[in-house]
């Protein structure tokens, strides 16, 4: 361990979120990967023996070294980011909290309940204050915050300014999403080559709710749910990293094209202001080419933590249309959760 | 020649379109392929050495030995399908037209030329009327048909039964395009292979003032848009035939999901009705899987000229919403001509 | 049931290979399926409720309506196909042979044992004989028939005609396999996208030791193994049907390129003679252009059941090289094993 | 220009293997680009306007603003790396060469020409002794020096270390390349999605002779071409960037299993000793996991000028089998020619 480094521990390392968080933690300033747990096969195994590595970079050889300890409080370090499915997630993320850990998760397990903040920092990091009322945290000191669905984020990212700006009235969004967001081995080569699946189950309803909550207002220590109407498609694409979605809004205030590009060029937030080692100088970039953004090209702009913006238009039945993609196990899961984490340390939820 | 055939010609036989008409004019009952014509450079060659055939089945026989002809109306047959880029169309069809011919087209030049009926056959039959004013009919006996783009049709009989059960109040599309409908060799696979493109050149403007034509009722000698909101917005995926697309939409009359369904279903029309060889005996299909319609797996139902439908649900925006598939180049293109030309030999325009 | 048809089981239905037999059984002249079975979460249930269909046409409605059986040769027709994963094949085909079943198998399970025919009809169907040297022939009538890997099929087929007519010295092939050879979910798309995989588990084995069976002579009641010198390489590649193979040999006895052609072209063997319903009128096919054959447009020659070569030009090394493709569910799968109950009933085996 | 680079021009700079040149030498220590030429419908504006950029970082800003340059020796600098297609090359690169310029090219026109150097600098840096007979040398002071197709490159680095070691007898290699090795639009996607093409024109060719000009010997001023044996089959696949080549090789003298992959992990050369800034720490990688190497995770091992050699094991017709993979545009084409630049400049040859 470097002395001047907090060490962190992951739970579900092994899965392709989980890489990523090793990926991202590899060199990261403030935080060191000290301990790592998967399921129950792969216990006691070295890590670079139990995962399947599927980033192209090498597996950071800290990690690699490290064993697969067992997904149980004991012995973890006090701050522990969760790559979990949902089902194990629901078990562990409260047990973990109620012993004192700070559960930064990606799963969606948690996301929709009163007391959990669920955070982009660009968004809404004044949602942290629910944490107060969190029952673990005033038991044992222990929290869990969220991140957002992967399809989720770069909406909402691309959402925020405008409803800074103009407020927004309603949203519809149609996802066409890359294979990595369903994990490994995920989707089955036989069922997208040369396809798309219209279906991702629950994906819909997540990304309606959670939109709702990201722009909702603090109320009475819990989250109050933004009012605007919000619908959601989302289809499957032979694509690798990086969620494509075609939007349409219709907006509370009148507002011209340039306006609204001006608006997510300027977009600044806490993380930018605060520095934050994982935010991106820009949180959205508008990209003026007629066929832009593309995943294959723009998606690991940022460091895969912007989100890119294109092809606004208006709309012949809401008022404006646009495209959105950003990078879904980036900004749109370990990303975010890390950022999650760089925000609760700098306002000093982790000392 | 089999002599109770009608001998028809083929404008643009070398393009996938042009492919496709060939090939399923291979065993038609009632035309059959007597002359073809391709870019200069390919004539007086026979057509197996001028094309580059990318259809599975082997190219026919006897266009095989055809000689491409000189894009000229002298020598050709009467009746002629024609599968021409635009700005070629825009010169070569007026041309055949004014010299008797008559010209089934696949082309978008004339389509929203006010005399000039753009039709599916199970949706507007009726608007075939708009030929008696046209003037070239008038004058040299000849016309002009067209069919829709490729993906305005799999969407147009997806809604054409809602217009007519129920009335269209509000339509969004957003589309998953296939890239056999960018030609050959169109779309480069250094732009698509694990990609998405979010922009077709002028594709979202055709979609949209297509449907409205097509939806649109005959006055006074005229089609009149139908005047319903419509917003499409176009992308493309690495799919190699069928155009996937993600529909909301807004009935003007209160409508169940199962009375919906029932409207699909049931759907029949004049094509049906007068069993015109080319007709699928369900023009639209809905199927109820929870991930269904896939292009992979749904695209050739009804020989590639049903269009296939699924997920319908509530839309917290419009009403309504749910995905459409079919075939681009079957009942997108080449099948859409042929039909129209069944129709058009079954009323009489072709005696 | 109809009357005129033998009832025939199929082991392992819900697989991909299952599938496929189902397909090809559906309109089978000679056979109709009366009996399936598959895992034992399955059984009970509806074939049409427990499979996860993955082909481009409907379940056969007979077939779907079919209870899914318990794994057991209780109630089991006499003749039974068999789809099955090695390690099952390796108890259950034994258990039904013994139970005097003839079982007609694609697992590679048994298919090395010194009393299990190997056969691809057009090649070697005189190794049928060594059934009667079988012990559960002898024993209960039962009895065990194999076909060979998917991608030793395509490859054998190209050679047999060599080795008839000029004998096989030495032959090298490097293959690029569909990922449907790797059964369903079976190859993850986060693996292939993009990708080549420069390996699968003991295909190159299996290759090189069923190539030299087939190509082997009966002697005293076994196949001798022929004495060519063999190697092979094998690779996936993100193709949905049809194994490509590039292969180099050295011929004992000179041979021309026409020559070489006119022994592919004439090759007819035993299922054509006794015109078997599954024998594609030419087991093997060159296609004289330069870029061919290929798997997207080549598979489905003599619907599925034709090898593809093409590109014989003069190797540096060895003598010869070209490139063959076979579908690999089809000829390399289902449609092998259905030739080999074809030919089985043909020769009085199935009585 | 910063004072301390040498200004160089780039010949083809609109192309992939252009795009690429400017890619690597935006941060080139040496080389300062200051000069590029296309095609003549680009002369004249600005190349971000005049380019399509297809990779994946952005266009670097400095050549973005340059103009693009007629094709011609006048004003051009003296170092011109040249992306040309062959037919071009063959005109311009002599004109070039005549009027004094140091010609570093990437095409195949006149790589087998008697008194041009093919080099690879791990390989044969020696070669470049030839230049003392170049005609252009001796007469403007000018020269060309050529690397090899992309196919060969990573296939003559993996022999390079066998043939110091052990010697080479024969080689066998089947290719699947990737579609970038086509150039731009070049592979269309309805040609590649789901297929492979066992044909790419002329680079099975270009393979065989190359390989053994690169292992040849200077003798009086030229190359001898390498003895042995060779044989090349060439696939095009659905991957983007990197080719994996499955290779067989006889060697002169006996070596197990364990001296061949350390004479790889061992190989060093003088791009190695010289610290040229393109060199990769290791020119030769050997992966142990029994399905390395793969395009998708290695091909951008040592920042893509790694080749990747894997699955070392006996081969049944020569002697061992291997796979091995590079990258096409970087090793086998861009970072060819900037390396050989480097070891030009470095040996003198660019004063």
């Amino acid at each position: 361990m470097q002395p001047n480094k907090v060490p962190v521990g992951v739970l579900g390392a092994t899965g392709i979120v989980g890489q990523r968080f090793l990926q991202m933690l590899e060199r990261h300033p403030w935080f060191e990967v000290a301990w790592l747990a998967a399921s129950e096969r792969s216990e006691g195994r070295a890590y670079a023996e139990a995962v399947r590595w599927r980033l192209k970079t090498p597996i950071p050889s800290r990690a690699a070294a490290l064993p697969v300890s067992s997904a149980n409080p004991d012995g973890a370090p006090k701050i522990i980011f969760a790559a979990l499915d949902a089902s194990i997630a629901a078990e562990l993320e409260p047990r973990f909290a109620a012993a004192g850990h700070a559960v930064i998760s990606n799963s969606s397990a948690l996301r929709m309940q009163r007391d959990v903040p669920l955070v982009i920092p660009e968004v809404n990091a004044e949602h942290l204050k629910v944490l107060e009322c969190q029952s673990w945290r005033r038991q044992s000191g222990g929290f869990v915050v969220t991140n957002p669905n992967c399809s989720a984020i770069g909406l909402v990212l691309a959402l925020a300014p405008l409803e800074q700006h103009f407020g927004l009235e309603k949203v519809m969004a149609v996802t066409m999403q890359a294979v990595s967001g369903a994990g490994y081995p995920g989707v089955a080569s036989l069922d997208i080559l040369g396809n798309v699946i219209p279906y991702i189950a629950k994906e819909e309803e997540k990304m309606e709710e959670e939109t709702r909550k990201l722009l909702g207002q603090v109320r009475d220590g819990h989250i109050e749910l933004a009012g605007f109407a919000m619908s959601a498609q989302c289809n499957r694409v032979a694509v690798e990293d990086g969620h494509t979605e075609s939007v349409s809004v219709k907006l509370k205030k009148k507002a011209g094209g340039e306006e609204i590009i001006e608006a997510w060029q300027q977009f600044r937030a806490v993380p930018q202001e605060l520095r934050l080692p994982s935010a991106p100088e820009r949180p959205v970039e508008y990209l003026p080419s007629s066929d832009r953004p593309q995943p294959r090209f723009d998606v690991d702009r940022g460091a895969g933590m912007t989100a890119c913006v294109g092809r606004l238009r208006p709309c012949g039945v809401l008022e404006w249309k646009f495209t959105v993609i950003s990078h879904n196990t980036i900004r749109g899961a370990a990303g975010a959760a890390l950022l999650n984490a760089e925000l609760l340390k700098a306002q000093g939820y982790l000392d």
